[in-house]
């Protein structure tokens, strides 16, 4: 997607080898007409694959589901970082290393909201090593839902995650797929 | 906003004497369609206020937010709730008390997104005793930005953070006031 690819290009910041903030339009400031774009783009590319549900994870990756779940007309669901061990049989449960924050954290989503009955579109903002996407495959593996596929808004294609997860059959859509980046040399894309 | 009302009627569910639980709709499962009526909503009540950002705090005003600033065209800053204390000077930081979990947060926001140009309005899910609320005032603050007002989907009024937030001149547009609610009688509203 060059238009999100030219913005990566102006507005990221790497920082050392494999940090690219892009919190000015993405993750902390959010440009809501950019976002607009990114979600007609996952909905061009998802259309035909009958998705009656998003699934993110918070926070970051709300307001890019929220926005993309207008052009799919289905509601999101927001996986929670759980703070406490307080965890009962209402929720699908799962845990998500991050290699970032060296932490793994408690993840959770009610049991209400995801069964069977769908076909679910996981959105985020970032692929890296991919922990994030397998906790979210595994809620939708606890739900008996099918997972139609990911749509990503950046993809670290120098870290493992999306080529493992390909190779495991699921299909990612990343818009803007990063080779490798460095602070002399800013973001190389892949594509 | 009668829509929102019968949702809440007809959805919510009330726990005790003040947990009133939307989350089939509004923060964990999104009603998408029902978060474009209240970005209306918000838009309607304060469409001429020149509100060029809008703020709000993870995880469950985002989606609310962003939905929202399409109608007022403009980006959306959310305050983060650091688990560092890793504060440095590119942070505002203020501390957000939590009556329901009994906690304090550190609450932040980077300084290069919110400054004396902006015209903000907050935007949240829920307003009770007024803590997140007021959080997020103090970094407006601290910021040198206008508060042009606060837009709130449910408002507990028989918690205090509303009647005195507006006591001290802030101008709060909830969109269902909460008057009452108990299990056996469900919830009642104030209008």
């Amino acid at each position: 997607m060059e238009l999100l690819k030219r913005r990566i290009q102006e507005d990221g910041v790497v920082k050392g080898s494999d940090v690219l903030k892009v919190d000015s339009f993405l993750n902390h400031q959010m440009d809501i007409a950019l976002f607009q774009e990114i979600g007609k783009e996952f909905y061009t590319r998802f259309a035909d694959c009958g998705v009656n549900k998003i699934l993110t994870i918070e926070a970051s990756g709300i307001g890019i589901a929220c926005i993309t779940a207008q052009f799919f007309q289905c509601p999101v669901v927001f996986a929670k970082k759980s703070k406490t061990s307080n965890l009962d049989d209402s929720l699908y449960h799962t845990r998500v290393a991050s290699f970032t924050h060296a932490t793994v954290s408690d993840v959770v989503a009610a049991r209400a909201y995801l069964g069977p009955e769908d076909r679910v579109l996981i959105i985020d903002d970032f692929l890296a090593n991919g922990e994030a996407l397998r906790g979210l495959m595994d809620i939708l593996r606890q739900a008996g839902a099918e997972l139609v596929g990911a749509g990503i808004v950046i993809e670290k294609a120098f870290q493992p995650g999306g080529a493992q997860l390909r190779q495991e059959g699921v299909r990612i859509e990343s818009l803007a797929r990063v080779a490798s980046m460095s602070e002399a040399e800013g973001v190389v894309f892949a594509d």
